[in-house]
Protein backbone atom coordinates (compact mmCIF):
# COMPACT_ATOMS: atom_id res chain seq x y z
CA UNK A 1 0.00 0.00 0.00
CA UNK A 2 1.19 3.12 -0.31
CA UNK A 3 2.33 5.37 1.83
CA UNK A 4 0.65 8.90 2.61
CA UNK A 5 3.66 11.49 2.99
CA UNK A 6 3.09 15.12 3.32
CA UNK A 7 5.17 17.17 1.20
CA UNK A 8 5.90 20.87 2.85
CA UNK A 9 7.56 22.51 -0.42
CA UNK A 10 8.67 25.77 -1.48
CA UNK A 11 9.05 26.74 -5.50
CA UNK A 12 11.94 29.19 -3.70
CA UNK A 13 14.36 25.65 -3.40
CA UNK A 14 16.38 23.34 -5.64
CA UNK A 15 16.19 20.62 -3.66
CA UNK A 16 12.70 20.91 -3.33
CA UNK A 17 12.45 20.24 -7.05
CA UNK A 18 14.86 17.59 -6.70
CA UNK A 19 12.22 15.70 -4.01
CA UNK A 20 9.30 16.64 -5.74
CA UNK A 21 10.56 14.76 -9.05
CA UNK A 22 12.27 12.11 -7.09
CA UNK A 23 8.51 11.51 -4.50
CA UNK A 24 6.60 12.06 -7.93
CA UNK A 25 8.97 8.52 -9.20
CA UNK A 26 8.21 6.87 -6.16
CA UNK A 27 4.28 7.74 -6.38
CA UNK A 28 4.67 5.95 -9.66
CA UNK A 29 5.68 3.30 -8.52
CA UNK A 30 3.27 2.94 -5.84
CA UNK A 31 5.42 3.24 -2.74
CA UNK A 32 3.96 6.93 -1.16
CA UNK A 33 1.17 8.99 -2.05
CA UNK A 34 1.89 12.54 -1.67
CA UNK A 35 -0.58 15.26 -0.21
CA UNK A 36 1.49 18.77 -1.66
CA UNK A 37 1.35 21.54 1.01
CA UNK A 38 3.19 24.41 -0.44
CA UNK A 39 4.44 26.64 2.16
CA UNK A 40 6.53 29.82 2.27
CA UNK A 41 10.38 29.31 3.09
CA UNK A 42 11.25 32.76 3.66
CA UNK A 43 8.45 33.13 6.69
CA UNK A 44 9.56 29.43 7.78
CA UNK A 45 13.50 31.17 8.09
CA UNK A 46 12.12 34.52 9.95
CA UNK A 47 10.36 32.23 12.27
CA UNK A 48 13.29 30.51 13.06
CA UNK A 49 15.80 33.44 13.35
CA UNK A 50 17.68 31.51 10.86
CA UNK A 51 19.41 32.37 6.99
CA UNK A 52 18.60 30.20 3.94
CA UNK A 53 21.41 29.27 1.85
CA UNK A 54 20.99 31.83 -0.94
CA UNK A 55 21.20 34.42 2.29
CA UNK A 56 25.02 33.67 2.64
CA UNK A 57 27.10 34.53 -0.42
CA UNK A 58 29.65 31.84 0.20
CA UNK A 59 27.29 29.44 0.71
CA UNK A 60 24.90 30.46 -2.10
CA UNK A 61 28.04 29.48 -4.26
CA UNK A 62 28.33 26.72 -3.23
CA UNK A 63 24.91 25.73 -3.84
CA UNK A 64 24.78 26.66 -7.07
CA UNK A 65 27.27 24.14 -7.53
CA UNK A 66 25.74 21.52 -6.16
CA UNK A 67 23.00 21.80 -7.76
CA UNK A 68 24.60 22.09 -11.20
CA UNK A 69 26.52 19.08 -9.89
CA UNK A 70 23.60 17.11 -8.80
CA UNK A 71 21.91 17.62 -12.18
CA UNK A 72 24.88 16.47 -14.56
CA UNK A 73 24.92 13.34 -12.60
CA UNK A 74 21.51 12.62 -13.55
CA UNK A 75 21.54 14.50 -16.88
CA UNK A 76 18.79 16.29 -16.12
CA UNK A 77 17.82 19.01 -18.09
CA UNK A 78 18.53 22.58 -15.35
CA UNK A 79 18.20 25.81 -15.59
CA UNK A 80 18.37 28.83 -12.70
CA UNK A 81 15.33 31.44 -12.65
CA UNK A 82 15.95 34.37 -14.46
CA UNK A 83 16.14 36.00 -10.51
CA UNK A 84 16.73 34.45 -7.27
CA UNK A 85 15.56 34.10 -4.74
CA UNK A 86 12.38 35.11 -6.07
CA UNK A 87 8.97 36.35 -4.45
CA UNK A 88 7.29 32.70 -5.03
CA UNK A 89 4.22 34.00 -3.43
CA UNK A 90 1.98 33.65 -6.56
CA UNK A 91 3.51 30.61 -7.43
CA UNK A 92 2.80 29.04 -3.93
CA UNK A 93 -0.90 30.41 -4.53
CA UNK A 94 -1.54 28.28 -8.00
CA UNK A 95 -0.15 25.39 -5.97
CA UNK A 96 -3.13 25.44 -3.38
CA UNK A 97 -5.79 22.61 -3.47
CA UNK A 98 -7.96 25.94 -3.18
CA UNK A 99 -6.93 27.25 -6.64
CA UNK A 100 -5.37 23.50 -8.39
CA UNK A 101 -8.23 21.29 -6.98
CA UNK A 102 -7.71 17.26 -8.84
CA UNK A 103 -5.24 19.26 -10.84
CA UNK A 104 -2.50 19.82 -7.92
CA UNK A 105 0.11 17.77 -9.31
CA UNK A 106 -0.13 18.69 -12.57
CA UNK A 107 -0.15 22.70 -11.66
CA UNK A 108 3.40 21.80 -9.29
CA UNK A 109 4.74 20.14 -11.64
CA UNK A 110 4.45 22.88 -14.47
CA UNK A 111 5.46 25.47 -12.09
CA UNK A 112 8.94 23.26 -10.67
CA UNK A 113 9.08 22.45 -14.67
CA UNK A 114 9.14 26.11 -15.54
CA UNK A 115 11.44 27.47 -12.95
CA UNK A 116 13.99 24.87 -12.34
CA UNK A 117 14.53 23.43 -16.24
CA UNK A 118 13.32 26.31 -18.24
CA UNK A 119 14.53 29.26 -16.43
CA UNK A 120 11.49 30.97 -16.23
CA UNK A 121 10.85 34.62 -13.64
CA UNK A 122 9.59 32.57 -10.79
CA UNK A 123 7.36 35.56 -9.57
CA UNK A 124 6.41 36.84 -12.99
CA UNK A 125 2.31 36.15 -13.80
CA UNK A 126 2.48 36.12 -17.59
CA UNK A 127 5.10 33.64 -17.49
CA UNK A 128 3.59 31.25 -15.13
CA UNK A 129 0.68 31.86 -17.18
CA UNK A 130 2.51 30.85 -20.11
CA UNK A 131 4.05 28.20 -18.88
CA UNK A 132 0.56 26.69 -17.20
CA UNK A 133 -1.72 27.13 -20.61
CA UNK A 134 1.50 25.58 -22.97
CA UNK A 135 1.02 22.39 -19.75
CA UNK A 136 -2.74 22.42 -21.07
CA UNK A 137 -3.98 24.00 -17.82
CA UNK A 138 -6.02 26.94 -17.91
CA UNK A 139 -4.04 29.72 -16.71
CA UNK A 140 -6.52 32.34 -16.82
CA UNK A 141 -8.77 30.62 -14.59
CA UNK A 142 -5.84 29.28 -12.26
CA UNK A 143 -4.74 33.12 -12.01
CA UNK A 144 -8.44 34.87 -11.29
CA UNK A 145 -8.79 31.67 -8.03
CA UNK A 146 -5.46 32.51 -7.24
CA UNK A 147 -6.39 36.04 -6.06
CA UNK A 148 -9.14 34.98 -3.73
CA UNK A 149 -8.53 34.77 -0.07
CA UNK A 150 -9.28 30.75 -0.09
CA UNK A 151 -5.46 30.61 -1.68
CA UNK A 152 -4.00 32.71 0.78
CA UNK A 153 -5.73 31.16 4.16
CA UNK A 154 -4.57 27.74 2.53
CA UNK A 155 -1.31 28.78 2.76
CA UNK A 156 -1.52 29.89 6.49
CA UNK A 157 -2.99 26.95 7.30
CA UNK A 158 -0.09 24.95 5.33
CA UNK A 159 2.62 27.12 7.02
CA UNK A 160 0.92 26.42 10.84
CA UNK A 161 0.25 22.47 9.79
CA UNK A 162 3.74 23.03 9.24
CA UNK A 163 5.18 24.61 11.99
CA UNK A 164 3.08 21.82 14.09
CA UNK A 165 4.84 19.23 12.59
CA UNK A 166 8.25 20.51 12.90
CA UNK A 167 9.52 22.28 10.11
CA UNK A 168 12.46 23.86 9.70
CA UNK A 169 13.01 23.64 5.63
CA UNK A 170 11.83 23.02 2.80
CA UNK A 171 11.57 20.76 1.14
CA UNK A 172 9.93 18.27 4.45
CA UNK A 173 8.35 15.17 4.38
CA UNK A 174 6.11 14.02 6.98
CA UNK A 175 4.91 10.03 7.37
CA UNK A 176 3.11 9.34 10.31
CA UNK A 177 4.75 10.80 13.25
CA UNK A 178 8.32 11.18 11.47
CA UNK A 179 9.79 14.06 9.93
CA UNK A 180 12.31 14.05 6.77
CA UNK A 181 14.13 17.18 5.86
CA UNK A 182 15.61 17.79 2.28
CA UNK A 183 15.60 15.81 -0.55
CA UNK A 184 18.78 13.74 0.70
CA UNK A 185 15.84 12.75 3.59
CA UNK A 186 14.41 10.45 1.07
CA UNK A 187 16.58 7.43 1.62
CA UNK A 188 15.64 7.43 5.12
CA UNK A 189 12.08 8.22 4.67
CA UNK A 190 11.81 5.50 2.40
CA UNK A 191 13.41 2.89 5.01
CA UNK A 192 10.56 4.34 7.54
CA UNK A 193 8.06 3.64 4.69
CA UNK A 194 9.24 -0.05 4.73
CA UNK A 195 9.64 -0.40 8.36
CA UNK A 196 13.25 -1.15 7.65
CA UNK A 197 14.48 2.60 9.83
CA UNK A 198 17.27 1.77 11.96
CA UNK A 199 16.76 4.65 14.61
CA UNK A 200 17.41 4.18 18.11
CA UNK A 201 14.33 6.29 19.32
CA UNK A 202 15.56 5.33 23.24
CA UNK A 203 19.12 6.38 22.58
CA UNK A 204 17.85 9.50 20.55
CA UNK A 205 15.23 10.34 22.95
CA UNK A 206 18.33 10.10 26.04
CA UNK A 207 20.74 11.90 24.16
CA UNK A 208 18.45 14.66 23.31
CA UNK A 209 18.01 15.13 27.14
CA UNK A 210 21.92 15.38 27.93
CA UNK A 211 22.52 19.09 29.11
CA UNK A 212 23.60 21.97 27.07
CA UNK A 213 27.56 22.14 27.55
CA UNK A 214 27.40 26.12 25.82
CA UNK A 215 25.32 28.25 24.05
CA UNK A 216 26.36 31.40 21.64
CA UNK A 217 25.18 34.91 23.17
CA UNK A 218 22.52 36.06 20.34
CA UNK B 1 49.28 10.44 -6.16
CA UNK B 2 47.55 11.35 -3.15
CA UNK B 3 45.70 14.99 -4.03
CA UNK B 4 46.19 17.06 -0.80
CA UNK B 5 43.24 18.23 0.77
CA UNK B 6 42.71 21.14 3.55
CA UNK B 7 40.04 19.82 6.03
CA UNK B 8 38.52 22.38 8.10
CA UNK B 9 36.42 21.32 11.38
CA UNK B 10 35.79 21.40 14.87
CA UNK B 11 35.33 18.74 17.23
CA UNK B 12 31.37 19.64 18.10
CA UNK B 13 29.93 18.67 14.82
CA UNK B 14 29.00 14.68 13.83
CA UNK B 15 28.90 15.27 10.11
CA UNK B 16 32.84 16.64 11.03
CA UNK B 17 33.05 13.10 12.46
CA UNK B 18 32.18 10.93 9.97
CA UNK B 19 34.04 12.91 7.53
CA UNK B 20 36.63 13.12 9.33
CA UNK B 21 36.36 8.55 9.09
CA UNK B 22 35.62 8.57 5.32
CA UNK B 23 38.70 10.63 4.63
CA UNK B 24 40.94 8.92 6.75
CA UNK B 25 39.99 5.58 4.92
CA UNK B 26 40.46 7.55 1.84
CA UNK B 27 44.06 8.56 2.59
CA UNK B 28 45.06 5.15 3.74
CA UNK B 29 43.52 3.68 0.15
CA UNK B 30 46.10 6.95 -1.00
CA UNK B 31 43.14 8.80 -2.83
CA UNK B 32 43.90 11.94 -1.10
CA UNK B 33 46.04 13.67 1.62
CA UNK B 34 44.79 15.35 4.16
CA UNK B 35 46.10 18.73 5.65
CA UNK B 36 43.73 18.80 9.01
CA UNK B 37 42.50 22.45 9.98
CA UNK B 38 40.44 22.81 13.40
CA UNK B 39 38.54 25.15 13.72
CA UNK B 40 36.25 26.95 15.65
CA UNK B 41 32.61 26.01 14.36
CA UNK B 42 30.48 28.85 16.71
CA UNK B 43 32.81 31.68 15.74
CA UNK B 44 31.98 30.39 11.83
CA UNK B 45 28.27 30.98 12.71
CA UNK B 46 28.75 34.23 14.45
CA UNK B 47 30.77 36.00 11.24
CA UNK B 48 27.87 34.74 8.81
CA UNK B 49 25.41 35.58 11.27
CA UNK B 50 24.14 31.89 10.65
CA UNK B 51 22.54 29.40 13.46
CA UNK B 52 23.54 26.24 13.82
CA UNK B 53 21.55 22.57 13.33
CA UNK B 54 21.59 22.55 17.21
CA UNK B 55 20.18 26.30 17.62
CA UNK B 56 17.26 25.76 16.19
CA UNK B 57 15.28 22.91 18.44
CA UNK B 58 13.34 21.43 15.83
CA UNK B 59 16.27 20.81 13.70
CA UNK B 60 18.16 19.77 16.43
CA UNK B 61 15.90 16.80 17.36
CA UNK B 62 15.98 16.01 13.02
CA UNK B 63 20.01 16.23 12.99
CA UNK B 64 20.44 13.68 16.01
CA UNK B 65 17.88 11.16 14.70
CA UNK B 66 19.82 11.71 10.98
CA UNK B 67 23.47 10.88 12.91
CA UNK B 68 21.78 8.33 14.67
CA UNK B 69 20.14 6.99 11.29
CA UNK B 70 23.84 7.29 9.32
CA UNK B 71 25.91 5.03 12.35
CA UNK B 72 23.22 2.82 12.74
CA UNK B 73 22.71 2.13 8.84
CA UNK B 74 27.10 1.69 8.94
CA UNK B 75 27.09 -0.29 12.46
CA UNK B 76 29.67 1.79 13.64
CA UNK B 77 29.47 2.16 17.48
CA UNK B 78 28.23 5.69 18.24
CA UNK B 79 27.51 8.06 21.08
CA UNK B 80 26.59 11.33 22.04
CA UNK B 81 28.89 13.58 24.53
CA UNK B 82 27.40 13.92 27.96
CA UNK B 83 26.91 17.52 27.13
CA UNK B 84 26.29 19.18 23.61
CA UNK B 85 26.57 22.04 22.49
CA UNK B 86 29.79 21.96 24.53
CA UNK B 87 33.06 24.32 24.34
CA UNK B 88 35.45 22.74 21.87
CA UNK B 89 38.07 24.84 22.64
CA UNK B 90 40.49 23.02 24.17
CA UNK B 91 39.93 20.10 22.10
CA UNK B 92 40.63 21.99 18.92
CA UNK B 93 44.21 23.67 20.70
CA UNK B 94 45.20 19.80 21.38
CA UNK B 95 44.85 18.76 17.60
CA UNK B 96 47.19 22.03 16.35
CA UNK B 97 50.06 21.56 14.67
CA UNK B 98 51.55 23.66 17.70
CA UNK B 99 50.56 21.09 19.93
CA UNK B 100 50.41 18.02 18.38
CA UNK B 101 53.02 18.10 15.98
CA UNK B 102 53.99 15.10 13.67
CA UNK B 103 51.30 13.14 16.14
CA UNK B 104 48.55 15.76 14.78
CA UNK B 105 46.24 12.77 12.77
CA UNK B 106 46.45 10.26 15.37
CA UNK B 107 45.37 13.19 18.37
CA UNK B 108 42.71 14.53 16.21
CA UNK B 109 41.46 10.18 15.91
CA UNK B 110 41.65 9.69 19.35
CA UNK B 111 39.86 12.99 20.42
CA UNK B 112 37.21 12.68 17.64
CA UNK B 113 36.66 8.57 18.48
CA UNK B 114 36.41 9.53 22.63
CA UNK B 115 33.64 12.59 21.76
CA UNK B 116 31.56 10.45 19.25
CA UNK B 117 31.97 6.96 19.78
CA UNK B 118 32.42 6.51 23.75
CA UNK B 119 30.43 9.92 24.69
CA UNK B 120 32.73 11.82 26.71
CA UNK B 121 32.56 15.52 27.76
CA UNK B 122 34.10 17.18 25.35
CA UNK B 123 35.12 20.33 27.49
CA UNK B 124 36.55 18.79 30.27
CA UNK B 125 40.50 18.38 30.59
CA UNK B 126 40.27 15.31 32.79
CA UNK B 127 38.36 13.22 30.31
CA UNK B 128 40.48 14.27 27.37
CA UNK B 129 43.45 13.74 29.43
CA UNK B 130 41.97 10.39 29.89
CA UNK B 131 41.90 9.64 25.71
CA UNK B 132 44.97 10.61 24.88
CA UNK B 133 46.89 8.54 27.76
CA UNK B 134 44.49 5.70 27.07
CA UNK B 135 45.61 6.23 23.30
CA UNK B 136 49.46 6.30 23.97
CA UNK B 137 49.78 9.71 23.44
CA UNK B 138 51.29 11.85 26.59
CA UNK B 139 48.67 13.96 27.73
CA UNK B 140 50.38 15.85 30.24
CA UNK B 141 52.79 17.43 27.70
CA UNK B 142 49.88 18.07 25.29
CA UNK B 143 47.91 19.38 27.61
CA UNK B 144 51.31 22.13 28.69
CA UNK B 145 51.43 22.72 24.89
CA UNK B 146 47.96 23.42 24.76
CA UNK B 147 48.13 26.15 27.01
CA UNK B 148 50.20 28.54 25.24
CA UNK B 149 50.04 31.06 23.20
CA UNK B 150 51.27 29.00 19.65
CA UNK B 151 48.18 26.82 20.06
CA UNK B 152 45.79 29.50 20.31
CA UNK B 153 47.30 31.61 17.08
CA UNK B 154 46.97 28.84 14.98
CA UNK B 155 43.71 28.23 15.55
CA UNK B 156 43.25 32.17 14.62
CA UNK B 157 44.71 31.93 11.20
CA UNK B 158 43.34 28.13 10.65
CA UNK B 159 39.83 30.64 11.11
CA UNK B 160 41.29 33.24 9.06
CA UNK B 161 42.39 31.14 6.15
CA UNK B 162 39.27 28.91 6.18
CA UNK B 163 37.12 32.21 6.13
CA UNK B 164 39.51 33.32 3.05
CA UNK B 165 38.98 30.03 1.62
CA UNK B 166 34.79 30.51 1.92
CA UNK B 167 34.44 28.41 4.38
CA UNK B 168 30.72 28.38 5.91
CA UNK B 169 30.16 25.41 7.54
CA UNK B 170 32.28 22.11 9.26
CA UNK B 171 33.86 20.31 7.89
CA UNK B 172 34.52 22.26 4.69
CA UNK B 173 36.98 20.36 2.44
CA UNK B 174 39.70 22.51 0.05
CA UNK B 175 41.44 20.68 -2.73
CA UNK B 176 42.73 22.86 -5.59
CA UNK B 177 40.51 26.02 -6.05
CA UNK B 178 37.40 24.06 -4.99
CA UNK B 179 35.34 23.69 -1.77
CA UNK B 180 33.42 20.84 -0.65
CA UNK B 181 31.16 21.02 2.71
CA UNK B 182 29.78 18.39 4.58
CA UNK B 183 30.44 14.33 4.97
CA UNK B 184 28.01 14.22 1.91
CA UNK B 185 30.11 16.48 -0.16
CA UNK B 186 32.93 13.70 -0.12
CA UNK B 187 31.25 12.39 -3.15
CA UNK B 188 31.95 15.60 -5.10
CA UNK B 189 35.51 16.23 -3.65
CA UNK B 190 36.28 13.00 -5.21
CA UNK B 191 35.31 13.41 -8.43
CA UNK B 192 37.14 16.28 -8.90
CA UNK B 193 40.33 15.01 -7.24
CA UNK B 194 39.52 12.37 -9.96
CA UNK B 195 39.18 14.79 -12.80
CA UNK B 196 35.59 13.82 -13.58
CA UNK B 197 33.68 16.87 -11.87
CA UNK B 198 30.45 17.55 -13.61
CA UNK B 199 30.36 21.30 -12.91
CA UNK B 200 29.88 23.62 -15.69
CA UNK B 201 31.42 26.06 -14.23
CA UNK B 202 30.26 28.86 -17.12
CA UNK B 203 26.92 28.00 -16.69
CA UNK B 204 27.46 28.58 -12.50
CA UNK B 205 28.88 31.58 -13.17
CA UNK B 206 26.52 33.03 -15.21
CA UNK B 207 23.49 31.74 -13.32
CA UNK B 208 25.09 33.40 -10.02
CA UNK B 209 25.10 36.48 -11.78
CA UNK B 210 21.83 37.08 -12.51
CA UNK B 211 19.72 39.36 -10.25
CA UNK B 212 17.77 38.29 -6.68
CA UNK B 213 14.56 39.33 -7.01
CA UNK B 214 13.68 39.60 -3.28
CA UNK B 215 15.53 39.63 -0.02
CA UNK B 216 14.28 39.86 3.07
CA UNK B 217 14.44 42.59 5.51
CA UNK B 218 16.95 42.08 8.40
Amino acid sequence: MAAPVDLYFDFISPFAYFAWRNLAQLEREGRLSIDPKPILFGALLSYHGHLGPAEIPEKRIYTFKTVNRYAAKRKMQMNWPKSHPFNPLLALRLATKAVAGAQQALVINCIFEAIWAEGIEGASPEELSAALDKAGLNAKKLMEKAAQNEAKEELKQNFAEGLQAGAFGVPTMIAGEELFWGNDGIEDLLNYIDDKDPLDKEHVQEVLSRPRGIDRKR
